[in-house]
């Protein structure tokens, strides 16, 4: 397959090229393409140096998947026009995930909505892939009423630049300089921020209103009740959210465990007695969601309480969309 | 006053020191005690050295208020031999929280309390004082019905060994060096980690389990639904909880602004356009708790969700114990 990646240089590009390798994806040839500042670097894939190349009108000729997680703008303009060339799209950008038209979609949960594409499929916010993963089997079992869900999102989620303040704001403090944000609003070292994305409806940020909306567009509930909080915390790689889960029968403890542990790209790791719960630290290079800390709710009678950590860069974003393009070209 | 304060070399204890002369508390004399290790030390109060003792059978001759931060085994041995002598005892730790002949008390909230007390006032786990302060002025305009509390937890709450552990993995990821955890069971620094305390019945943790029976307690409410997780979070020194919480009668943002901005101890930073909002670096230092990010439930026509931080040092140990003492002798 002749195969673009639109974003190349960024965390989530990298990752994407680091997985089509490690996961066989038959690449016959790769165009890397990022945005100005990065024009003239170069990329690595299977060992080979690759030169990234600036979009432009005839980008995607020959091309037949394209990777795009080069932000909501340059997918809104230049997804269409790989399409028009002849290319499929996936899509990691908000761009596209609302649109009727478009599938939003996490293979493990609704491979098939992909069924009917016109070209561009798209991938969920990486907060709301980890948090769906053990939501769709307890649904299964139980019917899901109500999800109350607060974030502990690494700063991968905001890209290179997010990591890179992380990093330089950590090291500044141990040189005991101040500490200047930059890239985040405020200080993110030794600091946890509840605001990711803009403010919009209700108090909500932006961030918050997509878990909303794109949980009910994938487990196709379109009334299902979530109550988000997102907060940014100084972790690098691995995003973890405390769930609070309401079904409309009662799932055990027992029963939940069984239905995580059976579920495709889920791992259980929930044995208190050996201290074993997911973390960010333990989870971050691992492809599949890991779920642990699973409580019966103390003030509801069919609800649960737990706790799932994904790598933000896999699970989150790289992997899923190449899940999506390995379905795509089944 | 002649005031003792045992476990002065600890976080709590220290700032225990600093407030009582911030608050012009009317110390006369002030004796400090701490574990055998740290025995012949000194501690600074106003100014002054004070030697270090061990705890012994005369400890308490002639003080009259004592806080105690020393732990749980410290104060159950130690706070009814003071109470023998003649001493009131403030208690941080959890040894007589849940004593029915014991108040709980959080001076705002149910400074009734303290009447009829036995010589012991306990002081409630940082993360309940943090959580029940804007949670009183809640229910007292729309009767609290069940509250779902994540937490946020700096590493302060875990003692000086807590905060010098952060610093130490901190220092030593940015020499490059090897993570080795040694006071908390995993690595902190870049992690978050969902266990504070043992595991205790259903899953949940003692940290977890606190805040259920403490918030029943303060709020005088054994009935109230709570359903609480709890996080260490690399942070040096202020909590940090999402509350989502459910009334009996709806309360409006505009309602909650109000009720919260008018509690005595509680301040409101809730304005999204200018992107304020509490966060740890900001709180840190400062007595009241702080709150903002309130929002209506997009997920129950009766609840809001909030994000409340409170210095885990000051009102969530040192400062409420001081105020307690303050009440006490009134």
């Amino acid at each position: 397959m002749k195969v673009a990646v639109v974003g190349a240089t960024g965390a989530v590009g990298q990752t994407t090229l680091k997985l089509l390798d490690e996961r066989k994806f038959p690449v016959s040839a790769l165009r890397a393409f990022a945005s100005e500042r990065s024009a003239g670097k170069t990329v690595t894939f299977k060992g080979e140096q690759i030169r990234v190349e600036v979009l432009g009108p005839a980008a995607f000729k020959g091309v037949e998947i394209a990777f795009f997680s080069a932000g909501s703008a340059q997918s809104s303009e230049y997804a269409p026009r790989a399409v028009k060339a002849g290319a499929m799209v996936v899509d990691k950008s908000s761009a596209f995930r609302m649109d009727p038209t478009v599938p939003l979609v996490v293979p493990e949960i609704n491979a098939h909505a992909i069924a009917g594409h016109r070209g561009i499929v798209a991938c969920p916010n990486c907060t709301t892939i980890v948090t769906v993963m053990p939501l769709k089997p307890l649904h299964d079992v139980g019917r899901l009423r109500r999800v109350i869900a607060t974030s502990f999102q690494a700063v991968s989620g905001a890209g290179v630049d997010g990591v890179e303040e992380l990093r330089h704001q950590t090291l500044a403090w141990a040189r005991g300089e101040a500490i200047t944000p930059r890239h985040f609003l405020h200080q993110i070292a030794f600091n946890v921020i509840p605001h990711i994305d803009r403010f919009g409806e209700g108090g909500y940020t932006g961030e918050e209103l997509k878990l909303v909306n794109e949980l009910r567009k994938i487990l196709e509930l379109p009334g299902l009740a979530v109550s988000p909080t997102t907060v940014r915390v100084p972790v690098f790689t691995a995003h973890s959210i405390a769930v609070n889960a309401e079904t409309e029968v009662k799932v055990t403890v027992a029963r939940a465990r069984e239905a995580f542990g059976d579920f495709p790209g889920l791992t259980l790791w929930d044995e208190p007695s050996a201290n074993r719960y997911p973390m960010p630290v333990t989870v971050e290079g691992r492809d599949d969601c890991f779920v642990g800390r699973i409580r019966e709710d103390l003030s509801c009678d069919n609800a649960l309480n737990f706790w799932v950590v994904g790598d933000q860069l896999r699970k989150g974003a790289a992997l899923n969309g190449i899940q999506i393009a390995e379905l795509l070209t089944r």
